[in-house]
């Protein structure tokens, strides 16, 4: 995509969101949009990160056997009351309709998936089942802060299981986890797990998934030897002890932020709806059930904080908005210019044709300068300039976003440096 | 994916929805569960179809050059009764926040586009601008209806354009018809375009895209010598009239359901936010908009209607949810059966292979009726059956879903045969 053409482009003024650097900088480039605290717009550079960890998210998820559906936003009042999160829950939303029914609006799918997959589940023959969507939720946050990390609106990845014993969900249990730090390897992010919080039987979290990060809204202890880790909240441990597990490491205490979480629901939600399968001697019993969440649009926040610099985003290559940002240079005479351009729109074509994303900065009406700052803010691991110098060298320059260093490419060399990274 | 793993089965029983035959097929197929009035689960099956007819409508949409984006459902209070819409717009979900704020469930995205585009437009030079999303919206139906065609919460696209002035709207509304007329080719409906209703100022549909099926909402008439076609609510002519645009053919009268439209709203959301851009003479101006929609979902419905016979669905191949429907039938003897799984396991992994879809119905325990049956119900374009007779042949029964004949093709031919389909 040319740059000339692309709707959203960087904001000159730094906006006013102090709190969160996430905001300001995705605000500040043109990802998003705020249109009231807590909920924004997902633009087009914006929008096409937040798809790409959709898909890594939908692979992984694919790759346990989970089963992608997609379940309605708008929930009947009597499933809420069912479980009883009707009066319990106080981030719920709720509406009232012209026909005198009312409705919550989705926060997590409990009260929608436990009746819809039991609809299918007769017999322990038909157990498990792992069911997964990829769909926006809503909290009513007293206050909503941290940029994209905490929304009113948000997009999330939440997978139900459903299992004849809690056995069986342990076993399943254990695929998820190598499948979620699968997820967060692939979308750069360095993630910890913490140790089970409360019992099974409640309805508490068992496991966090925690990037450290000074933006995080969690205090953790972490080992630094070994991969243990406890949100503070519930530790029995202090900053200083020697690692129980290990034995060696000591313990650290750090801010992070939550990027995944499993819920052990027990069988809280098939008692509350009274649903059953048969064993194999045709005994009734409610199946054990395990949520599995993922914030996608929390996970672009969280992604920002951790990779970052004071000129802008720095966006690992899985999920960045482009491959390549090229940029051409103005020249002091139109020949030239015509020899940059024309150098310009080879390589454009030419990395497109590979199937390679490009942002190209062809603006005849911007500074070296300016185009050098909105690459650093938009933050696009592969920079790629041609100018008059390039031009002399028949090279291109060379420039990848996380380092300092550039180099000079020749340019029929370009096409086959890309395919080697 | 094989059928004995796939979630969401048929069902057996008939469900008790008699108004409308696209509701009564999709929940017998498993491929939506409906949670209440107007307000479905998308299942994998039906979850498949969504996702294909959505990217079809992004490349095209993506064609005329939109950039698509995605916009809050949550909107602010504010933004509605600035253009009067919290008070005179019935359909419109509103709902209260804990903080006392008061928002509205987008049902249409007037209200945020127009300041978030205009946020990006300062001149001229930045017009016209086309952006585009794919996303839920809301409406307090009094009664839903229809099955998926008429849902309290539903998929659409929406695109809006901005333009200098209504000439240039004019331009691109030309490009957006041909799109649509594309889009409607691509997933195997036939839509009449209806004439022009209001005048360009009013905020009146312009141009409705009309589907012929007796499921339809609307009355229109049209000539079957020439593409005239008019809703019969703002019709001057009448049935049996001579067409005045061709003067051959003779007027008849349908029931049709809109499939899309086109909005000329002219400069009303601009001058009620009151947000301009600066001529070349510095004067300023607002800018004339353009609406287009596609209902996606309601589009599942409309093919439903428009493509089924007594014994189920027939999906065109572009919007299917799989291209292949492989049936394993049981054997008389174990070692036939092996060799009757294995043919089958061989044309499975070579249809995915070259990346083609295949349903597998794999199960041990079905009967022959019951898998045709199934096959028929569901409707993808091309059953294969595996079977005691077809072995002996060393050969697969090819039949079209649309189509009565079966023939026999060898094994070894099919992955060719498939190529050229």
């Amino acid at each position: 995509m040319k740059y000339s053409q692309l709707f959203s482009k960087t904001l000159k003024q730094v906006p006013h969101d102090g709190e969160s650097i996430n905001a300001k900088l995705l605000v500040q480039a043109g990802f998003v949009r705020q249109e009231m605290a807590g909920v924004y717009s997902w633009l087009p550079l914006g929008l096409r990160v937040l798809r790409k960890i959709e898909q890594i998210v939908r692979e992984e998820m694919d790759a346990v056997g989970g089963q992608e559906l997609l379940m309605p936003m708008l929930h009947p009042k009597a499933n809420w009351v069912q479980t009883g999160g009707w009066d319990s829950i106080d981030v719920l939303f709720k509406l009232n309709s012209r026909t005198g029914n009312e409705y919550a609006l989705g926060q997590s799918e409990e009260e929608i998936v436990t009746p819809l997959v039991m609809s299918r589940v007769q017999s322990y023959k038909n157990l498990p089942v792992q069911v997964y969507q990829i769909h926006w939720k809503f909290r009513d946050e007293l206050r909503a802060k941290s940029g994209v990390m905490r929304g009113r609106e948000f997009l999330m990845k939440d997978m139900y299981s459903f299992h004849a014993d809690e056995k069986d969900f342990l076993r399943f249990y254990k695929l998820v986890k190598e499948a979620y730090l699968n997820i967060y390897k692939r979308i750069g992010l360095t993630a910890k797990v913490t140790e089970a919080s409360g019992g099974s039987f409640s309805k508490k979290i068992s496991y966090e998934f925690m990037v450290l990060t000074d933006a995080g809204e969690d205090d953790i202890l972490y080992c630094e030897k070994c991969d243990f880790c406890v949100n503070v909240e519930i530790a029995k441990v202090n900053v200083g002890d020697t690692c129980e597990r290990c034995g060696r490491g000591e313990l650290k205490q750090a801010r992070a932020s939550e990027v995944g979480n499993v819920f052990d629901l027990g069988q809280k939600y098939p008692k509350d709806f009274d649903l059953t399968f048969v064993d194999e001697k045709g005994k009734k019993h409610h199946p054990w059930m395990g949520c599995y969440g993922i914030g996608i649009s929390r996970a672009v926040g969280v992604i920002v904080e951790a990779s970052h610099d004071d000129r802008g985003m720095i966006w690992p290559a899985s999920v960045a908005p482009m491959d390549v940002h090229l940029i051409s240079l103005r020249a002091k005479d139109s020949k030239t210019q015509g020899e940059i351009d024309q150098a310009a729109q080879e390589i454009y074509d030419g990395l497109l044709n590979m199937g390679i994303e490009v942002l190209w900065d062809d603006r005849a009406d911007a500074t070296p300068g300016q185009k050098f700052a909105d690459a650093d803010l938009i933050g696009i691991p592969l920079r790629m300039v041609i100018s008059e110098k390039t031009l002399k060298e028949k090279s291109v320059e060379w420039k990848e976003r996380a380092s300092e260093k550039a180099q000079l490419i020749k340019r029929e060399d370009v096409l086959k440096k890309i395919r080697s990274v």
